[in-house]
C-alpha cells in the first residue's frame, strides 16, 4: 500500500518536506483481536510536527533513531477492511474511528478504565499509524460510527478532540452556575472545548486568543464572552470575575507565557488544566498553599471518553471545522499547519 | 491582660529577640455572636518564623507596617470566657479549639462549607492571635472539645494539625488498597498526615526524610517504609513501587528540591500535594500532559474538618508530640524552633 | 399587617375554603440578623395542600394543633424591608428570594453547607411564612437578585425550583454523553427540571407525562423524547433505550404506580430518585442486588443551590410558567391548584 | 474430571443430596485468551442453596431447565493449568483466583471498568462452575496471587468477599472521622466488609447480629459497637449515634425485617446498602422525600476491585474464617450451610 513514511528528524523543521510517499507491504492480523482499518481520514496535528522535529525522541525513542522509518498519523477513522477470528460486533465495510492508544486490557489502568495509562503503543507515535491506505490496530481500539458521521469528518476527534473533550469534560464535574471557565486558545482543540464546555455545564464561557478569527469562532462554539490576548488579558478575565478568576482554566497553548496568566486567571481553590505545551509551568509554593489552586495535567481521553464524544458529534453538538488535503499531499498539510494555515484541523484523506 | 506583642519585622530573623510581653487592653464582645476564650494553649508555629520575617507582608500588610504591632499567634485552644448575647450551644468554662479562619459565615464559599476561602481574617496573621491570655473570636469558630482532650495538648491542630489533615484525607480519597502514598518531611504536620492516612486508607506509606529521628517517628506513626533523603530517595520511591511511582505524594518540606523529586516520585495520573512552602515548582508543560499529573495546592481546613480531626484525636487514633513553654518565654520557643531543636511542636500555656 | 391564616386542618380538602384573610401583627427583628422582607411574590404549592390536609402533622405538629393558627407560604420572595443590626451587605429595597430553611449555621450539616439537614425551622410548615405581606427570616436564608429578575415571578423557584434543580443536578454530576434521562411527570417541578437537565449534561432527556399539554411545555422546554404515559410507558422508555433502560430517572409524581415504574425504567446500575411523594416504594431486595440499581431520596436544596439556580434563571436557562392571584384570593388559588387548573407554578402577590 | 452436577431445582430444599459427583469432559481451550484453572478452592455460598431452590431460574434459566445439568462454584481459585496462545503475563503453575463474570471487554461497562454490568456469563451460575477439577475461563477474569496467599483459602473472596468489599468501599468513600456505620449481618461477608471499613475509613462501626457468636467475630474484626439484635436494635443504634441514626447502614441479612430497621438506624442523608436478598424493601416516598436518605443496590465488585481485596488480604488486613470439604463431599457442605452450621465460609478443595 501507499504510505506516507518519516526517515530523518528535523529539529528545526527546515527541510522542503518531511515525509516520503512509498510502496510498504500491507498491514497483516496477526492477532485473534486484530482489526485492519481502510484510512477514511487521518487528522494532520501539531503533535506530528513534534514527532518530526524530534520532541518525542527522549519518550519514544531514545536509542538512536530505531524508531525510524515511521509512518506518523495517530488521528484515524475509516472502514473496517479485516477482522482477527476473535473479533464480536463489527464486520467488514463499518465505519469506524480508532482510538489512539493500542492498550493490552488486562493491566490494572485498562480494568479501571484508563486507556491512555495502560502499557501499549500509540501508532503514528512510537508504532506505524495511519498516514496510509490502511492501519492494523486492535478491536479494543475501535469505535463504530454512526450514520450520521463520516470517517473524514471525525478523524482529529480521535486525538485532539479526545483531548479536549477530556480537559473539558473534568472542568464539567465541579463547574457550576454562576462560575467561570476560561479556555486561552481557541484552534483546534479550544473550539472543541468551547462546545463540550456548552453541552455539559452552565459556567459562563471565557475565551481568550491572540486571534480576531478565532474569537470569531469562538464565539460561533458559544462563548460568552471574548478577549484579545494583547498583554491585559488577566486583567480582563478578573475584571469579568469581579476579582477573583475563574473556577476553570482550560490552556490550549502552554507557551508564551500563558501558563503564568492561566494560573493568575484561576480563581482559589479552582483549577488550571495544562492541555497545550512548550514551556514550563513556574509557580512559587507559597502561592499554591495560600490559594489552594490546582494544576491539572490532560492525556487524551479513554475509549469510553471517544464514545461520548461520538455521541456529541452525532447530536450535533460538537462540531468539527475540517480542511482536506491527499494523502499524497501530506507535506503540504504540514507545511500549512506549521505556517498557522489551517483553520480547524487538516485531514489527509485518500 | 499579658501579651506577646511583635513591633517590628526582622527580614533575617537575627535579633535577639522578636515579641515583647507587654499589658494590652482585654479583649471585648462587640458582635451578637462574639466568644472571648481565655487560652489554654497557643501552638509556635513556622508561620510565626515567616510572620516576622516579613514573608506575609505582601499578602497581609502591604500598607507600611499598618498592622503592627500584632499579637502573633494563629493556633489556639483554651477555655470560653465570655458570649455574646446569641451564641447558642456554648457556655462559660467549656474547653474549646478555635478554627483559625474567623470568616463571616454569608459568602458562597462559607455557605458550600468552605470557610478558608470565604472573607475574613486570620487572627495572629492580619489581627490580634491567642499569643495572650484571652482571645475574642466567632462562635463559628469554636469546635468544642471532649473531655478526653485538654487545651493545650491540642491547640497546634487548629493549623498545622488541620493543614496535615485536610491534605492527606484528599489523598484518601482516591488512594486504593495496592496504591502507594509518600509523605516527605516527617516533622510537625507530616507526623499527623502519616496518622490520618494509617487511619483512612489502606495505602502504604512511604516516609522520606533527612533526619534518623524523624523516621523513627513516622514509623512509630505507622509508616510502611522509610527512606533516608539522601539524594537517592527519588530512585529509593521508584525502586519500592515497581518503578511507576506512588499514586499520591504529600510533600510537607517544599524546599531544597523536593519539589522536583515529589514530582518524580508521583506515578502517571497521580497527584502530588503541596503543603510546604519555600522553592517554586517548576515543571514542563510536556511532562504534566505525557504523565497526566497532578499539582494540589493546599491551605489549612475546613471547620467541618477540624471537627473530624478532634474526633480522629478524642479515639486515639492521632497523636500529637508537644514541647510546653509558658507564654513569658514565646521568645524562646520560636528561637528553638528556627534553630530545629523542636521535637513535634511547640505550644505557649498560661 | 394582612396574612392568610390556617385556624383548621382539613382533611378531605372539602371545606369551602381553608384561610382566612386577617390582621396580624407585624414581624419583628429579634436578632441581629434577622431580615424583613415585604413580600412581593408567594408560591402555590401542593404542600400547602398537603398541610392543610394534616399530611405533615406527625412531622410538624404532633401535639394537638398546637402549630395553628399558621400562616402558609414557603416559597417567598421580595424586597428587604428591615436588616437586623449586624446585617451585611444588604439594604432596604433590595430585591431578594429566600430559602425556605433557617438554620442555625452552626451545626455540622450546615457548616458542610447542607443547610436542610441542619437544625431549624420552616416557616410557613412550622412557623409563620409569606401568605402575608411581610416575613422575618435570617439573613443567612437571604439571596439577594440580579436586576433581571423580579420578585413575583421568581418566588416558586425557593422551594418547588430548588428541589428539582438539586434532584437534576444530582442525575446531571453522572450523566454522560449517550446516556438518558428520564423525567417523570413534567409540571410545576419537572418542567424546571428539564431545563436544569439541558443545561447541565448531554444526556438524551425522555419525559412521561399523561397529559399532552405537559408534554407540549416539556418539549418547549427541551425534552429529545415525549412519552404519553397510557400504560406501555415503560416498554416506550426500554425500547428508546435499546432494551437497557435510562441511567437516571426523575420521578416527580411519586404515587399511582409511578415508583414501580420508574424503577423498571431505570438502567441497571443507574439511579431512580424520589421527589413527588405519594405512594410506598417496594422493590424485592434481590432486584436491587442483581441490578446494583440506587434509590435516591430528595429534599429541596442548599442556600448555595439556589443561588445556582437563580444564575440560571438569570442567563434565561431556565424560565418559571407563573399565574398570579392576589394575597386576598388565596383560597382561589388553592383551590385552582387542587382540581389542576393551574399551568406552571401560582403566585400570590400583594 | 470429576465434578459436581445439579440435575434437577428442589424448590423446598429437602432432597437428601443436591449434587452428583460425575465424570465429565476435561475443559478445553476454544479461544486465543483462553486459561484452564486447576481448582484449588471453590467457594460454598449461600447463593449455591439459592441455584439449587430455583430462585435465580427467572433470571437464569427462564426456559424450562435448558441450564441443567450445571456444574456449581462461582468462588473459585486454583492454578494456571493451560493458556490460550494470547495470554500474556500468566504461565503454568501460577496462583490465582477467578473473577466471578467472564465478561467481553469490549461493551461500554467493561470499557469503564465495570466489569460485572458488561455482557457475559457467571461460571457456576449460567455455565459451569468450579466444583469440579478444573474450570476454563478468560484471562480477564484471572488475578494473579501472592506468595503469601494459597487458592484454597482466598476463594471465597472471589463473590462472597468482593460483594463485601465493594459495598463497604463505597461507604468509606464518604464516611468522615464522627460519623457511624452500621454493619447489619456478621457472617461470611460480613465479618470481611467489618475488617474493610476498618482499614479503609475513620468511621465507628456498630455491628447488629442475632448471634453471640457473630458478634464475638465482630469484635475481633475490629467492631466498635455490638448490638445484639433482640428487637430494640433500632433503638440501640440512635442511642450510640445520639438520636439522629448512621450515615450508612451495610445490610448483609436483607430479609426478617432488616429493610425496615434498616432503613430507620440510616440517618438523614446518610445511605442504606443493601446486600443481603430475600424481602422485599418497603418505604413510603414521603419518608425518602424529608429525610433524603438512599438505598443503594450492590453486585458482586470489579476485576480491579478484586485486585484491592487481595492486597488487604496479602497484607493481613482483611482475613476469612474457612471451614474445607472434598469435592466429593460437595453435598455435606451445602448442607451444613443450609443449617446455619458453617463458622466462616465453606471452601471445596480437591
Amino acid at each position: 500500500m501507499k504510505a506516507q513514511v518519516l526517515h530523518k528528524y528535523d529539529d528545526e523543521l527546515t527541510a522542503p518536506s518531511w515525509l516520503s510517499l512509498e510502496d510498504v507491504p500491507d498491514p497483516v492480523i496477526s492477532k485473534a483481536s486484530d482489526v485492519i482499518v481502510r484510512i477514511g481520514g487521518a487528522g494532520v496535528c501539531r503533535t506530528d510536527l513534534h514527532v518530526i522535529e524530534g520532541v518525542w525522541r527522549p519518550h519514544m525513542d531514545p536509542n538512536g533513531d530505531a524508531l525510524l522509518p515511521l509512518i506518523l498519523g495517530h488521528e484515524n477513522a475509516g472502514w473496517v477492511e479485516e477482522i482477527g477470528p476473535e473479533v464480536e460486533g463489527l464486520k467488514v465495510g463499518d465505519p469506524v474511528i480508532v482510538h489512539p492508544k493500542i492498550s493490552n486490557g488486562t493491566c490494572l489502568a485498562c480494568r479501571r478504565g484508563q486507556d491512555m495509562h495502560g502499557e501499549g503503543t500509540f501508532p503514528g507515535l512510537d508504532a506505524d499509524g495511519g498516514y496510509a491506505e490502511a492501519l492494523v490496530t486492535s478491536a479494543r481500539n475501535i469505535v463504530a460510527l454512526p450514520k450520521t458521521l463520516s470517517p473524514k469528518d471525525v478523524a482529529p476527534y480521535s486525538d485532539a478532540g479526545l483531548t479536549a473533550y477530556r480537559a473539558a469534560k473534568k472542568a464539567t464535574r465541579h463547574l457550576m452556575p454562576g462560575e467561570y471557565c476560561v479556555v486561552i486558545g481557541a484552534g483546534g482543540l479550544g473550539h472543541i472545548a468551547i462546545q463540550v464546555l456548552r453541552a455539559m455545564c452552565a459556567a459562563e464561557i471565557i475565551v481568550v486568543d491572540t486571534s480576531g478569527a478565532s474569537l470569531q469562532l469562538a464565539q460561533e462554539c458559544g462563548a460568552d464572552h471574548l478577549i484579545r490576548a494583547d498583554g491585559g488579558e488577566v486583567d480582563a478575565v478578573l475584571s469579568l470575575t469581579k476579582g477573583h478568576g475563574a473556577e476553570a482554566v482550560l490552556d490550549f497553548v502552554g507557551e508564551k507565557g500563558t501558563t503564568a496568566k492561566g494560573i493568575a486567571m484561576t480563581r482559589n481553590a479552582g483549577s488550571y488544566y495544562v492541555v497545550g505545551y512548550g514551556e514550563d509551568v513556574q509557580v512559587p509554593t507559597v502561592d499554591l498553599v495560600i490559594t489552594e489552586k490546582n494544576i491539572i495535567g490532560n492525556l487524551v481521553g479513554t475509549w469510553a471518553e471517544l464514545t461520548e464524544l461520538m455521541e456529541l458529534a452525532h447530536r450535533g453538538l460538537v462540531n468539527l471545522e475540517t480542511q482536506e488535503f491527499k494523502l499524497a499531499d501530506a507535506n503540504d498539510a504540514l507545511r500549512a499547519l506549521h505556517h498557522g494555515e489551517i483553520k480547524g484541523r487538516a485531514v489527509l484523506v485518500p
